[in-house]
């Protein structure tokens, strides 16, 4: 541990208590030491993204919240509503860390030669609650970036990366040939934008306001249209028959955006139909459901025939349908390209104790497209 | 042509006009001579299933149907709604025949040794507009029936009977254990009880009336749930731990049925979930839509997770994925068991002709659970 200035080890750590109470606090905690396969990494930089912010708030009513506590060591608490403890009973009474990936350098390691070959290197780490200043984990959940690759950098280089990679990935498996996206001026839609440009991907970008649409255009996107506008339904109809797209992923969730997408292949695939058929096209339209921005009921209007699928998406499962050499060679990748393809923007830093003041909750907690924080443990 | 003693062949058909009319009819058609591998068959039985009814009616307005013409010879005609229009355009002007299946003799062949094994025999048969009194198909499209089998038994021997057997059929190639089936007291529900009594699988029949759950269960079931009862998230909950049920087969659509099944599978996986997690259980859970009794928005109120998939479920499209082999076995089945497992209830027989008087079709129309009607194309 000899590049541990100290025994101090804050976590920040959401917990449910049996009273319907939500506490955000931080918990200094020992520095373990590292197992065989193990090494730990003083983390330097760690993204906020939706979900993690799942994880922190959980049902917790933060716009009631209250900070209590001294500026350097807040305690956040809001209240739970009673009708959603049931479902969070096996989180009660657990302080849950928080943070899903981030990255640091490694400074103390195990005896295997897969450990020892990390010591001292700038690593990415996926899992484990990467919002504490030390963090213990299997080599297995550590990706290598190259040298003079910034924590900063290389912070965000599993969950958007990778699910951007694992979109495109699952559309060559499941046999489509060209995608569209919702939300699409995100920090993984850019990404996204990024990767179906150098693979020649053709991608519709949705996006609901005029300035997404110039910065998706700027960064070379053919295919974008605005929900926003009059003509959203014949725009999208319009590119998804140009490009053929019969795959869309949308963050989404609630609301129509999904059904109308279905709608408008269904459309574009009823072009080509000679014969009328009651059941609509034999043309298979799939809508992968990643994230819920729109926690409301998804309403699927169905004028899109009998061949169709809406399913969740999650980066796990979907990396374990792509297997594990599919897996490798995106990891892979996601190093080479970190400062480009992958590149993460982030509009304001912060400290573990800056993270639980309420005036950055009540920012960061808006998921606004074109704002990201980064947690900076060390500061 | 031996065995028609007359060279009439009325067919019925359904007809849209560009001035937005809908028209059914019976047209008098020559009995074409069989190519090689095909059979006229004498049709004198086939059944009207709400596939059917959906190419019948199309988008026309029922209710305000008008009925002129000799009582022998009516002719219906309605208004078909101007937005409906478009979709339709390939229908336009074009008299479409209408029935999905049903059997009666073969009466001539063509000079194939497969269609020559058909001559005098009783057969089912698929598509091609059974509404009419000689059919001429592929020996692809029909199915043998057991001597002794009557029209009327071997009238439904596709629709139903292999939907119920590509859905236990399904449930297997998708690693499932037990079926929840909605709409449950149906000709099709009564053939999957049926099936899944003999097969072993479990199955969670959804009714909506008492009399629906005391018909299914005096037929054997042991899972039998009412979605009027007040009771019925925490019944089907209880059926669905019980089973193990993680697939579903709706044929409603419309409403919160699909989201309620959804809901309750995932309430009963996280029973067994050590930690929380906010992308909920890992158990995969899937419905599949195969019907439209409700055409109103499908409205998914997503508290089960990522790990989820709500798809349409068309026969061809289903049969397709399960594979030849697969096939040929289950209409094997079928024949073999048509006046049991798959054995269908009529409650009405109607000609040609009375299956277009308005009073039948307001019968009909209403697709009533335990109301059936058969259309007997020679009387």
């Amino acid at each position: 541990m000899s590049d541990s200035n100290s025994n101090s080890n804050i976590q920040l750590t959401s917990t449910i208590s049996e009273d319907n109470k939500l506490t955000l606090a931080l918990q200094n905690i020992s520095i373990p030491q590292p197992g065989a396969d193990e090494v730990v990494i003083r983390m330097e930089a760690a993204p906020l993204n939706p979900s993690d912010l799942a994880v922190l708030f959980s049902a917790g009513d933060m716009a009631k919240a209250i900070q209590s506590g001294p500026e350097q060591n807040p305690i956040i608490t809001a209240d739970v509503p009673a009708q959603a403890m049931p479902s969070l009973k096996t989180r009660v009474g657990k302080a849950t860390p928080v943070g899903n990936e981030g990255a640091g350098t490694v400074v103390a390691a195990g005896s295997s030669a897969a450990a020892q070959a990390l010591m001292g290197k700038m690593v990415a780490v996926i899992g484990g609650g990467t919002y504490r200043q030390y963090l213990c984990t299997n080599v297995q959940s550590c990706l290598e970036l190259k040298a003079g690759t910034t924590a900063k950098e290389g912070a965000s280089s599993f969950v958007n990366p990778l699910t951007a990679l694992a979109m495109v990935e699952t559309m060559r498996a499941e046999g489509h040939k060209a995608i569209v996206h919702a939300a699409a001026a995100s920090s993984l839609g850019q990404m996204l934008n990024r990767i179906c440009i150098a693979d020649g991907v053709d991608l519709v970008n949705i996006v609901r306001k005029p300035e997404q649409e110039t910065l998706l255009r700027d960064m070379g996107a053919k295919y974008v249209v605005n929900s926003s506008s009059e003509t959203f339904i014949a725009d999208l109809t319009a590119a998804i028959i140009e490009t053929g797209a019969t795959i869309a992923f949308d963050p989404i969730g609630g609301g129509q955006l999904t059904s109308d997408i279905l709608n408008c292949m269904e459309e574009a695939a009823a072009r080509d139909m000679k014969e009328h058929s009651v059941y609509g096209s034999d043309v298979f339209k799939q809508v992968y459901i990643y994230g819920a921005l729109n926690r409301g009921p998804i309403t699927l209007n169905r004028n899109f025939g009998f061949a169709w699928a809406v399913n969740g998406f999650l980066l796990f499962n979907a990396l374990g349908k792509l297997g594990t050499e599919t897996v490798i060679t995106m990891r892979k990748r996601v190093a080479d390209e970190i400062t480009t393809t992958f590149a993460s923007n982030y509009t304001h830093e912060v400290s573990l104790a800056e993270a639980l003041q309420l005036k950055s909750i009540a920012a960061y907690s808006k998921q606004a497209t074109g704002e990201k924080y980064l947690i900076t443990p060390q500061k």
